[in-house]
């Protein structure tokens, strides 16, 4: 069959154009980007993991009053709980890292990460969202059933073949298959036995789990632009979902700095890490990766390192210094283009798929 | 501009299809998946590199006998020299599988690498060959002008935009994109501050070396089928170089064991590793990769380690001993086919090209 952008997937939808905003958890403002990448004619994703119940009901409710277009929210399927084993001594790595922005020293009463997952998900049903995507493993089939019932369109992520027929086996319509290129937290579901997770690239995974399942498949991991598009069509992927592509777009609410450290990165910038987080993600290379991987030490269990770096990445962002931020970022940003509109790169990029394909 | 295989690197080379077989240095029976690539219409690539100036006579002219078509040898920019600093540790580390595979421990006059590379590049030149390739950095401005004036097309390998630039500069004549997930080495140039190599996914790399060089960029890493072929076009690359497909195919020289760890690997089977060679190379994961990691040291300097290890390589191949060969391998080893001839499987690509974009 040949390369055609209207994808089995988009009927589905009913949107115009396979292009997926990824979920960025933790960038402010996203509701405007998400309702801009569907009013584009895309599916703009919101980004909900490490929202409260209410907040995610007013980014839901904002998206809703600016666009009647489809979109998506996009959950962790596991938060898991704290852990806390090694706690004195990732606390004495940080400390000259608190010291230098100048915030105090947190006691583990003070680092708990809420769980407030069934709380979030009744949030979703009540305002039946039309697309959900998760990450970091599989729902219950209680969750399943719920959404299925409701028409919602369930979309999980995967790293390797083998999740992503597991993904299909949960009763997903579709799967994300992240390749290694991509920015953020990989999706791998088990972080145990792969403390950096799965990198397989994009190029290698798409086809090879395009041929284990029957569901559309969703290419990410730097894709950019509308080649980028194209060459995942030609790999038999029915959509792309992009992040890094919008972080620096008109409608993007990412940190001034963060988006000139994405604009001054290159291909070759970023490293996957677990120094934030407790989970392997990939970002650009800074003072606060560097500085940890000198001490050669294990973070803290995900989410629990998370919740213990979240006033260096706050501080270190009201302070303008991209040095001790989360710079998540994928492999492609020499392909970036600043204060460009969601708009204006979803159409650029038909245009450009148009052009390479004759139509 | 639309897609189309009739790129202008086919043009100038008057080779029917932009496929090229990427060199596979140490297989053995190399120059007949050369000829048989060349004469299915691609570019078959000879690894020339461990080659004594004589055998690599041999094996040009053996191709030469067996097709008109254009080809290409490979070797290396720069052997470097033998360096034994650290030999003591890395014996002792390697000691149980000289054990295990009942064979002497050297000592350091046991382990010297002969560097042939200027009567190789004799050879070259003698020979005429229609395309040179290297890996591992630049030509001299003599060994290029020499190329040159014989009208030698030369092609450079890069792992990031700014080692493409520098093969442009150089003189070459098209420059191989290498993504992550290629099997075997790294082309990276500096791995002293990059010890395991750069390791951008091809769908990020190559539209990015694209936008930075004129000359003509080679698509490698993870590409498996027609599928990749389209893609790496769609990218902006004007051919595809593959390695990993071609090691199962009936032409192959490579041993049986290492083509059944191949069929039954997974996108997941691979790591980058140094412990084979010194240098960084992508390689189904094994015994001898597992207990080198588990020693957390570092092997000696390329040559000198490649040199070491090459009796226990040897050894372990003759007793069928898949887990100390070197198993290098890409991230797609699940489209591999058993015992498909290379025409067969050029033919194959060119077939789902043309489906897919309806010429």
């Amino acid at each position: 069959m040949s390369i055609s952008w209207n994808t089995d997937f988009c009927k589905r939808l009913q949107i115009r154009y396979p292009i997926i905003l990824a979920p960025m958890a933790g960038i402010t403002n996203m509701p405007k980007l998400v309702a801009a990448v569907s009013n584009a004619g895309g599916l703009g994703t919101l980004g909900g993991a490490y929202m409260s119940p209410e907040q995610l009901r007013q980014a839901i409710q904002e998206i809703q009053s600016l666009t009647d277009a489809p979109f998506a929210v996009n959950l962790f399927a596991h938060m898991g709980k704290d852990q806390y084993e090694g706690w004195s001594k990732v606390i004495t790595a940080l400390q000259p890292v608190q010291q230098a922005l100048n915030i105090p020293v947190p006691t583990p009463q003070m680092i708990v990460t809420p769980d407030h997952f069934e709380a979030q998900w009744a949030v979703l049903l009540e305002q039946r969202v039309p697309v959900i995507s998760t990450t970091f493993g599989l729902l219950s089939d209680t969750h399943m059933q719920q959404a299925k019932s409701l028409g919602i369109l369930m979309i999980g992520t995967a790293t390797t073949v083998e999740e992503a027929i597991q993904v299909e086996q949960n009763g997903c319509d579709a799967v994300v298959a992240q390749g290694s290129e991509a920015g953020g937290h990989r999706g791998t579901f088990d972080t145990q036995t792969k403390p950096l997770g799965s990198n397989i690239g994009t190029m290698a995974l798409v086809p090879q789990v395009v041929d284990h399942v029957r569901i559309p498949v969703l290419a990410a991991g730097g894709i950019m632009d509308g080649r980028g598009l194209v060459a995942s069509l030609a790999l038999g992927a029915q959509g792309v979902q992009m992040g890094t592509r919008f972080l620096t777009s008109a409608e993007s609410g990412a940190h001034e700095v963060y988006k000139q450290a994405l604009l001054n990165s290159t291909e070759d910038s970023t490293v996957i890490t677990t120094a934030f987080s407790g989970r392997p993600a990939r970002g650009i290379t800074n003072t606060f990766i560097r500085n940890w991987n000198a001490t050669g030490m294990q973070p803290l269990a995900f989410p629990t390192q998370n919740t213990l770096t979240r006033d260096i990445r706050n501080a270190a962002a009201s302070q303008h210094n991209s040095e001790y931020m989360a710079l998540w970022a994928g492999q492609g940003t020499r392909l970036l283009t600043d204060k460009q509109s969601a708009a204006d790169i979803v159409e650029e990029m038909m245009a450009t798929a148009r052009t390479l394909l004759q139509r």
